[in-house]
């Protein structure tokens, strides 16, 4: 096992995060959810090529675990940002999943229960950050602060408004920290999430998944529109940059997210770590034993 | 999908808890490490059951996640026991890795740390038990303190002593919140563990799971063996019986364990939940969104 750069699989043109991360100044109104940007193969593919890439990200993800077991302080944080039916259950279940549970910090970040209230709103974030040699994953994140509290005014404007710089500051911290920050926010289109929602309607399976608070928010889409602009715009910086993924196709969805996190795994340049003890003593010790 | 109780592989010849569950009375020295009880198939017939029963045990995950969703409280325990390279670390990646780690709250229980010694043994214990509707995994657990506390005599014979007494008197607590615990102790022969040191110390990928201490531990071996009968004597209890687990043939292991899982899924037996609100309502909402 090697971390060359050199394994990117031949149906991507170039590494995802080349065609993925947010462009200053584009607009989210721009974004084809339809989309399979980067990727020359098809549907078809997709199997194959997730369940190779899911090995490829089980092995990285050891590799950091083992050197945080060497010492290594650092750590890999995935944040999910989306509307409703967007797929960021899916990428934690299919993509997050590949990983082993041993070195996975899982968080989702739902309406504050009172105690969380009560705290700075990056209280609850900073609980959930990953430990050392762990993936942590933000199952929604410290951008609902700036996302459902800005639409629907939750606190003042100039309080929400204060975030953004709060935000960039907090998280320049944890990349300083040896925290590497994928964001990825997930765009589905009108169309498709009134799909998303019907299936869950039709389906036993899929009512807990359904909450009538979605239509609510659906209903406000324009609003959540504008927050999400300014979100990548203010929020979009070279230590912590977003990425937009287009999310109509989940297979394509699934598949990028992937990549991107391969990528970020990659640039650790872990080795595995040298022993910390004298290999040839403890073959006799064993030998002994 | 449904939780039927006919879905047992024809490749077992009963519920593995029938073979597997601690009988009282019986002798760790009798343990045969190399046995595959109540599996009437091979090595071969291995990989394909173990993808299919994991698939199977995700499906009955989410199911305990679902109801969870709508108000249930209750939650599995999986606590893993074992001597050094018995395969914890294998049970966790294969098995429990087979599902969402939205659900999963894995913890591992090495020496203690100075805060943790501060407090009662079962302090950090408690710390780390499963949320509402999630699968616990205890990589060790709070059995260390009947284990090396009681083979290097950590703390005094009387409180150790006491300690069987306590975590039965835990786990009744437990149990009758509503967690259901399962619990493995994982048998490796002498010899077998030898051959898994031995290839961490070839293995540059393996080396930072070696650890000289592992040695120590195992010249303690007769020592061990007294520890884990008395444990198991004493904390097989109806409520949450132990079972023994031969692992020198790891895909034997994992696909009992894994069946394990599954029989303990399947008594809860949960169906989808009802929905929380007015189905044709909410279709008509959307409809109109």
């Amino acid at each position: 096992m090697t971390t060359s750069d050199t394994d990117l699989p031949a149906l991507w043109t170039h590494e995802p995060h080349t065609h993925l991360e947010f462009k200053p100044g584009s607009s989210v109104t721009g974004i084809d959810p339809d989309a399979t940007p980067g990727f020359v193969g098809s549907k078809r593919d997709a199997p194959v090529l997730q369940a190779e890439r899911n090995i490829r990200f089980a092995e990285l993800q050891e590799m950091l675990y083992a050197n945080s077991r060497a010492g290594d302080t650092r750590s890999l944080l995935l944040v999910l940002q989306g509307m409703d039916t967007a797929g960021k259950g899916g990428i934690v279940k299919h993509v997050v999943g590949a990983g082993n549970p041993q070195g996975i910090d899982y968080a989702s970040f739902g309406k504050p229960t009172e105690e969380e209230l009560a705290h700075h709103y990056l209280w609850r974030i900073r609980n959930a950050l990953p430990a050392a040699g762990h993936i942590g994953v933000f199952d929604r994140s410290h951008y609902e602060d700036v996302l459902i509290v800005r639409v629907h005014n939750l606190v003042p404007p100039e309080v929400w408004g204060a975030r953004y710089d709060e935000i960039n500051a907090f998280e320049k911290e944890l990349v300083e920290g040896g925290t590497k920050i994928v964001k990825v926010a997930m765009f589905v289109s009108l169309d498709e999430q009134k799909k998303r929602l019907a299936e869950r309607l039709e389906r036993p399976d899929k009512f807990w998944k359904y909450n009538p608070a979605d239509i609510d928010e659906r209903l406000l889409w324009p609003k959540y529109q504008e927050a999400y602009q300014v979100m990548l715009d203010r929020t979009s910086t070279d230590y912590a940059p977003w990425h937009v993924i287009p999310c109509n196709r989940k297979w394509y969805s699934r598949l990028a997210i992937l990549e991107l996190l391969i990528e970020a795994l990659k640039e650790f340049n872990f080795a595995w770590p040298p022993p910390d003890f004298d290999v040839k003593a403890e073959k006799k010790r064993l030998a002994r034993a």
